[in-house]
């Protein structure tokens, strides 16, 4: 079997070179085309890219020419788009109308009602409000949307706790500067410092995980009627965001139910290649999980959990730009190709 | 007037250090002997200290001989206490016993029924402890303690908004690792990384401050009634630690209200030194407040509140080690002295 | 007496803030005026500078109404100015012409031939440039520039070794990110890493030295003639450039000489409100000095010196921000006002 | 063929894990023996690990049985060694005597006339030593060491510029944390600040320096004639010391032919498992190397150049605790694999 032709839209920032090392060997998936801005556009991507991450440039990609934003110099069915959200807003629905499967990390479309924000681990059934998506909007294509990262790392641990009748949840989050793009947080704001505030992260976390969460009646989606609310802070950490969260259930589980709850969780989907063996990891040690040490764990698509306590509270974290970023698109891809959908 | 002479115990260590700081050109107070173990004791001060903070060691304690923690090797009418709590708790008694005013940052004698855990801005009825005291335990002395850094900082905060029915209180902590002393968190511990555990720490804060709110019916102080769930964080900074607060509330007052309440609060003790001008300083920037622009307001003794919202969640700020440390002890004995106690 | 009046130029950015730090409460200086760019200007200085120092902004300059950088709005004797070079290029002329003393802290005048590059403690014969300046721009004021920061801590040291004669220096420095101003580093490019590049530095150091030490013969500067070998280096430091220095002599120096020389460098300028007690500070301890302790000795003009061994090698340190830019503009104004040239 | 057996001695410290990484799937070693101190021996190493890294312990060692450092106890042909030196001092002869092949990283024996100081890259001839030793002390086994970590990135550097005549050497280091071991730098000590102080490494530097570039006549190392001279620095960094060198040769090369030289460097060891493709990497871009961006290049065996100026004055860069210790090891003992020495 051939592989699958992706392409990647904004494949020169942080977001996009991850999309690159979650692509590089993947087993159904290779990538075709690199887009960027006009001015990276007709040069070989190793010479435009800025490459980041601590290891050489996959050659797989090094020499592939640099593209614009255009589904028309794109040769592929699905376009991951690590667009910011204006460009997202209207590329996006420019490549769904040519054809294009576009699995979207941008927040622009996430809140549609006939858009999946989707985590395979924790809602496949609205993968369904594709079907209806392409009727509505008479496109040949579609577009899928992972959520917020933190959004992703509470939800992935939220999902097994469902049983115990969630009411409310607090959740103060430790973000890393990764999640604010490469140039998105100066040095001097941040060293020997914290800063208690994100731009509409606080938003995203609180609407989107009952849009995550929500019941899927064939037609659309009903928000699941729990109550987040959340405090964000960035901290001075490179990759990982860690989340201190309360939850607060009808059953009232004990620490020990809750752990082994985690412990269970087995959404089913080992055979999808970027699906870790253990979506959730539970760490039994009283000093983690800590960014440094676990946000790698599972090549970066597991969440970690520890320090679950009376409350119900415990701490999460998992990798920012991987699990809540490039790998929640690419995963999302895996599971549409596994369910017929490509 | 001449000045009351004061004695630090532990001088050399971080809190030591800040003792100092805080001491030096007091108006009422000056620093008559230093103590600290066997090792250093015989030597002065400058040469055993080795000094951290980035000021010159003041000229005026460079040149003290240093002595063992000896109540009959110090001549003066108060000790402030940096001891590990291990040492405290012979150490302390020892020194009430022989008249001495102990002003403890340690965590020894903290719950003990009938030692004041002390914050001037919340709770001076309390120092009324102090008799009962002295005549329970037959001491000349006695022992003032102030809470645990982390706790001071929420009390001050929550003080204010007593009036609005406090129901339960949950708190993340990301807390400075100059908490831990010196020696206490390893740089590959604490670098690109967070650790999400502080021993013992959530314990105090949830106990200590039910004792700090508690009501003194002039014989014993009755807990405090609300709830407390903390969960607490190391984070790479070197000053200031940073909470987030939900608070929940009777009459639940709006963001508004409460930021009313934090700027009317004026517990009249501006005549104390150490006082700062505003004990609760608001800023409404979104951002704020930050560690290290915001941890040296009122020389390290206000406590910077922020981001006031819905739920009502907040995040408050203060220096670890001074206003959750040394300043705190320094002002108890202001207050004390003001009451007559000294 | 009345204070001079002075302006500060770039009134708004990391170097203007210091500007405004080491000019309160100054016994000659009053600042009369705070020019920043047409987006600021007509606003109260609270309300624009987005102040970052970890104080509150000086109630004298605080509801200052901020002005554009225009010789006719401002009212003043002398600016201060903290420009960008590429602005200070027309920007300064313009106010020397219109009679104000100019100083200036941009490296774009620094090479002129009748500018001096002045360091009150290592070449205060080099003023008189600025009676040739002056009569051939015909300009009723004057400009008088301070070297690059890391070119000032390296000349402070160097001074007291002329002695020996000097033949060659290789410099390695590691500088703080507030050098780059507040939004010339990113976390991402800076935080557990260590950039070995910063534009134009080695090359300033390089130059400028042999200007700060050339002989100046009443009419002209001529070059020195030892060599000056730099690798400059940005590290995860917030204030502080800390200079690994090898100086090869004439004389060959044992570093007990070296070690006197320094100690006894006493520049005459005790008499200058902003001069420090020493100048030259030497740290015995063998492993000092180090940027987070000794940066701000000496209110910041002081520089630190320490690991004196053979070769000659040591290690130097001064706050860049203090004294290598602002502190350093105000002290030679003082020299200036002390000389009669204001 | 069936692989060798080795084991690791201090295997549960920073460089003993580092070992266990470089070792996990080895084509020609299996690991069959780990030994650390009293308090471990006896269980599973995953219990006592304290395991550091980044990903998990591998499966291969988590249930290994700890033993003590005794040659009775394991069941080997080769020990690497991460013993502290003290301890390393009597145990490292200890396995000799017993027939092992000791690979060390301590620094206990490395200037032993008849041990070599080994980079298969550098002087492979000094190999020779090992029959000279065996014949001197009656061993069975041997003893070889790899250079300090900071010595080896440098050396592997200068083996190139040999051919121009290396006369004297300036190195100015900038040294990541984990290079003290785990527990050796406290954070208080390093955040936001530079030690510009090693124990003992200038020291090292230069001595091994000169030994590994000795000259080999059959019977013993003849010291290299060039001066080293080096001021070591602790910097804020994970992993990878950051060297500044100025190196002066005879034949006075062009930057551009120093750059050629490297590029042209080809230890011909290709065949040996652990050796880089590029065991140095030419950086051509003006900011590079950076330790978060090069230190695992070549799986941390390559050291990364750049930044080559007239002078000659270049960077470099390696990871300290692959490149400049595990690795180091591992690659020596691979090279007396293929020579025939076990």
């Amino acid at each position: 079997m051939s592989k699958i032709k992706v392409g990647v839209l904004g494949a020169t920032g942080n977001v996009g070179q991850r999309f690159i090392q979650s692509l590089e060997n993947h087993p159904w998936f290779e990538i075709s085309a690199l887009a960027a801005s006009e001015r990276s556009a007709g040069k070989p991507y190793a010479e435009v890219a800025d490459w980041k991450l601590g290891m050489e440039i996959p050659e797989s990609v090094a020499d592939i020419e640099v593209v614009t934003t255009d589904p028309k110099k794109i040769d592929a069915d699905v376009v991951f788009s690590a667009l910011p959200s204006d460009l997202a807003l209207t590329a996006e629905p420019a490549f769904a109308r040519e054809g294009f499967v576009v699995a979207s990390n941008a927040s622009a479309f996430r809140m549609e009602k006939d858009i999946p924000l989707s985590i395979p681990e924790v809602n496949p059934e609205h993968l369904g409000l594709i079907d209806i998506q392409k009727k509505n909007r008479k496109w040949d294509g579609c577009i899928i949307t992972n959520p917020n990262c933190s959004a992703i790392m509470m939800a992935v641990t939220l999902k097994p706790l469902l049983q115990f009748g969630l009411e409310s949840i607090n959740i103060a989050t430790m973000q890393a500067i990764s999640g604010a793009g490469y140039s998105g947080v100066y040095a001097m704001s941040i060293y020997d410092n914290i800063v208690p505030y994100i731009s509409e992260e606080e938003e995203k976390i609180q609407t989107e995980t009952l849009k995550i969460f929500g019941d899927f009646d064939g037609s659309e989606i009903k928000d699941a009627n729990f109550k987040v609310s959340a405090s964000c802070h960035r901290v001075p950490v490179i990759d990982g965001h860690t989340e201190a969260i309360w939850a607060t259930m009808k059953s009232n589980p004990t620490p020990e139910e809750v752990r082994e709850a985690f412990l269970k969780f087995d959404p089913g989907l080992s055979h999808l290649p970027t699906e870790p063996k253990h979506p959730i990891i539970v760490r039994d040690e009283q000093d983690r999980p800590q960014p440094r040490l676990d946000r790698d764990m599972g090549k970066g698509m597991s969440v970690s959990v520890g320090r679950i306590r009376e409350g119900i509270r415990y701490v999460a974290l998992g990798h920012n730009t991987v699990r809540g970023a490039a790998g929640a698109s690419v995963l999302n891809v895996e599971l549409l190709k596994e369910k017929g959908y490509l």
